[in-house]
């Protein structure tokens, strides 16, 4: 992962110069506006305040090869792939950065690394493939002395796989790719594509409560965990490996989205599925977002949901016509076509399915009659190949808008269908004028992505000119906006971004003030010195936390 | 619900005398075994021991006529129906009795209960419909003085139906053929369905992860909870009521479940669906009970369940056959059908579709499709509906055989594909020569109920002639060897009956210490006095248990 962005310099991409020239005038960016990163060598870093006894505690629990305190380790351990992130790690602010990357090749060295930090007071933030949005990999060392990012990709093996009961027990550090590969190989597949999936980890999407593109079909991550372990400073918590069970509350579920502040999880046996042997991706368009939704709605409901449900808002679908491809032949046809059905300005939606070629031509049918019956006008596979072909590069173009000025950002929530379109407006509403109020007039655009039978999530997206000097002000301010309108508004703060050290705040209004002791309860429990992962998921009261560093 | 045994007089059944018959021959079971209740005045009743200060305060919370301590009352809340419940319920043993029965008409009247209690040191002991087969509202003190069983029945009613989302808002007390009249009447049903159906409560269901005989296609309890309120002693835990979340670990999987011993399921929003327009049940034969699981495996997989799915092994078939037509023209006809089949000691199966008539047309032939390459052979509707007709029947025959000196229990886990005939042996020899070594050889029976991806429950039901004057040592030595024999091969202790005070021995394995820890660390927090239905669910340090009552 590049130090300053996304992914690698191999599999970046920029805006074409048509797209560019539509994002300038969208946002009325200024010529020259934006800056590259500082160079490396420019990175501010806290001073290493990790004493020589745990140093030598750490590596005598990995082996001193596997403890890295060079610079560029720490700086790529700094911070994970927000937008406030990038614009901190680009203007050279590593102040989250920890002050050891130790790279742990098993349970037993996981387990060996907590005693150490333990015994030092030393705080523990579990690493994966850094790419939360959340603040949730940054190093912050709470009460203690020094932090540690405990990388967990050594630990990237196939435990077993069991071809009858379609299970894998796996290690938590394996990137998705390579699970997916090895998978294959097996005839088999996790079906779990987040937009990180190229970069992130088994044990990150454990911890998050992920949820990927094609999580309408083949669930979210809690879905698919069969059982877990979580090692944590008092010991290791291991669920039953079995389907299902009435054993009283979920241990599951509380290691499930407990975000390294528990334990880290280092072993996981998730559910997965024979590899498909066909995939159909078809795109559809409706005459307004909440035609799309109704549709979707009455496909859900009656257990017809492809694997992949995407819809987008109307401006969604006009800002992304417009950056993909203005001006071309293709897209004149199209637009003619949809004019003349009176859709010119409607909504644009996906559907993939993935199975036998049996089952999804069946599928298929299905679902295309209830679509269509709702007013869906099919524009063919063309445009869906086109969005699947790009759906992991979004965090490339980021990159790319963030040096020409551009602020992007993302958030999500969920909601019940009969209160879809209130959260809806209410967040539209409150991030425009939250922006429009700073002088940044944002676009902001929207789709749903994950269908339930009783709601479904929706994930925004807003553009706006950075606020040259106040970018992290500008940003914090349509964050609180957002987050106070998701929850006045029957919202969740995160349908799948998990929370992590920028949803913290919102945490007591999510889940009640006993909520959160329940959680500070269990915490203490499995966790009584406060190593782990300090200042994420749980707010702390503030006294805990141990001044700026 | 009659104070010694099940439902009430009007619904009961008996065996035929063929039945009766059969059940005498099988077992072994002497003339004129068996003895009928005791009489109501003859039960023994602990000593009551509220103090009148303790009455007074619980009058005051939910109305003078509205705590109960008349024998009756206490009686009928003195044990769950498992089999030692009524074995000690007919010989007059009502030793687990509370103190005084109390019915809360609201959530605030839940609150001010506890406090009360929390006051005064008495134990709450929460009653829905009093079905537990696990000794979860049998009304232990712990270390308590006193225990009042808290009765949620007033608390019944339909708070919201949301028609859009197919959500319905629901108070703890409703039974289930009460919900589902008010959900039909809005053209819904929730499809929950346990054996308990016409006794339990919504409350009752949340509580113990609840399945139903359809939860293969309508999911289990857990999956049907959108959101759950839990009044505690020290306040009201409340998730958001929203389809999925990423906000850490999950609350609602840490209520579902909790037994009583972390609060009181005070309402619960639970995701229901439209009425099924038509239901389609049918039975198939299998040649034998692997063959049979094997099938259900690669329908599951494949994503064609039905809604029930039921198959039962050779002599489970054999004796339900035996006991349900013994030498009737329909079963001459039957059998020789069978006969020419191969399929004459078979395993008998049943599969149920309920949903429009297109959806369940369309998913019958997908399912028959699948079943018949595997071996099944079709026995048509008949034998499918005469068990619909019946499936809520048995706990009435168990009165029964009780009466006739015949023990009957039930008890059920689950496992991974790969694992469950491994299970499956191992528990039935397991109980088999626990009880012929007592002199008293089983019929041992068992089917599959629950089908997941990665695997299925199992349900024993085992029949031995009662072992006059040691009938609980008799049951507790089948109970522990079944019990350790699950756990020992890759089972849960249980799969939908919850842990109550009977499965708590086995918390520790199925869970692990620190999983032990965990619990008791939420329980201390939500409940700081331990009044919340002690000895159940958690297993208590055993100094912590105040003598005998």
């Amino acid at each position: 992962m590049r130090w300053w962005g996304w992914g690698e310099d191999s599999g970046a991409i920029q805006l074409g110069d048509g797209a560019a020239a539509v994002l300038h005038a969208e946002l009325g960016l200024g010529e020259g506006a934006g800056a590259p990163p500082i160079s490396l060598e420019d990175v501010r870093l806290p001073e290493r305040a990790l004493d020589e006894g745990a140093r030598r505690a750490l590596a005598q629990a990995v082996g001193e090869d596997h403890v890295h305190a060079d610079r560029l380790s720490r700086i790529t351990h700094a911070a994970g792939r927000s937008y406030p992130d990038l614009l901190r790690l680009r203007a050279g602010d590593a102040s989250h950065a920890p002050d050891a990357v130790v790279h742990a090749g098993s349970e037993s060295e996981v387990a060996a690394v907590l005693a150490a930090c333990s015994r030092a007071g030393v705080a523990v933030i579990p690493f994966g493939g850094g790419t939360s949005v959340v603040g949730g990999v940054e190093a912050r060392r709470g009460s203690h002395g020094a932090a540690i990012s405990l990388d967990l990709t050594r630990m990237d093996g196939v435990l077993d796989v069991d071809q009858v009961s379609l299970t894998a027990a796996l290690e938590p550090g394996i990137l998705g790719p390579e699970l997916e590969r090895r998978l294959a190989a097996a005839g088999l597949t996790l079906g779990h594509f987040p937009q990180s999936f190229e970069f992130s980890t088994v044990g990150g999407w454990v911890a998050t409560r992920s949820a990927g593109q094609a999580s309408t079909g083949y669930g979210r991550i809690d879905d698919l965990v069969e059982s877990v372990s979580c090692t944590t400073p008092t010991g290791i918590l291991r669920t039953r490996d079995v389907p299902a069970t009435a054993a009283g509350p979920s241990l599951r579920e509380l290691v499930v989205g407990s975000e390294g502040a528990l334990g880290v999880i280092t072993a996981a046996t998730l559910r997965v599925r024979p590899l498909p042997e066909v995939r159909h991706y078809e795109a559809w368009s409706f005459s307004s977002f909440e035609e799309g939704a109704e549709a979707y709605r009455v496909m859900e409901q009656a257990g017809a949901s492809p694997d992949v449900a995407r819809l987008s808002d109307e401006e969604e679908t006009r800002l992304s016509k417009a950056l993909a491809y203005s001006g071309s032949a293709a897209e004149r046809l199209g637009e003619s076509y949809l004019r003349i059905r009176g859709q010119r300005d409607g909504c644009l939606a996906f559907t993939g399915y993935e199975g036998t070629p049996d089952d999804v031509a069946r599928r298929r049918k299905r679902a295309a009659g209830l679509l269509r019956a709702s007013g869906a006008v099919s524009l063919g596979q063309w445009p869906a190949r086109s969005w699947l072909k790009g759906r992991f590069s979004a965090p490339y173009l980021r990159d790319d808008m963030l040096g020409r000025g551009a602020m992007i950002e993302t958030l999500e929530t969920a909601s019940t269908w009969s209160n879809l379109h209130v959260l809806y407006r209410a967040v539209k509403k409150t991030l425009t004028s939250a922006l429009a109020s700073r002088g940044t007039p944002p676009r902001v655009m929207c789709h749903v992505s994950h269908l339930y039978r009783s709601g479904a999530s929706l994930y925004f997206t807003f553009l706006a000119r950075q606020e040259a000097g106040a970018e992290l002000d500008q940003w914090r301010a349509a964050k609180r906006a957002a987050g106070d309108a998701i929850l006045a508004n029957g919202g969740t703060i995160t349908h799948h971004h998990a929370v992590g050290a920028d949803h913290a705040p919102w945490m007591t209004h999510e889940v009640g003030e006993l909520g959160i002791e329940v959680l500070r309860a269990a915490k203490e429990r499995l966790d009584p010195k406060g190593i782990m992962n300090p200042g994420k998921l749980i707010p702390e009261p503030p006294q805990l936390e141990a001044g700026q560093h």
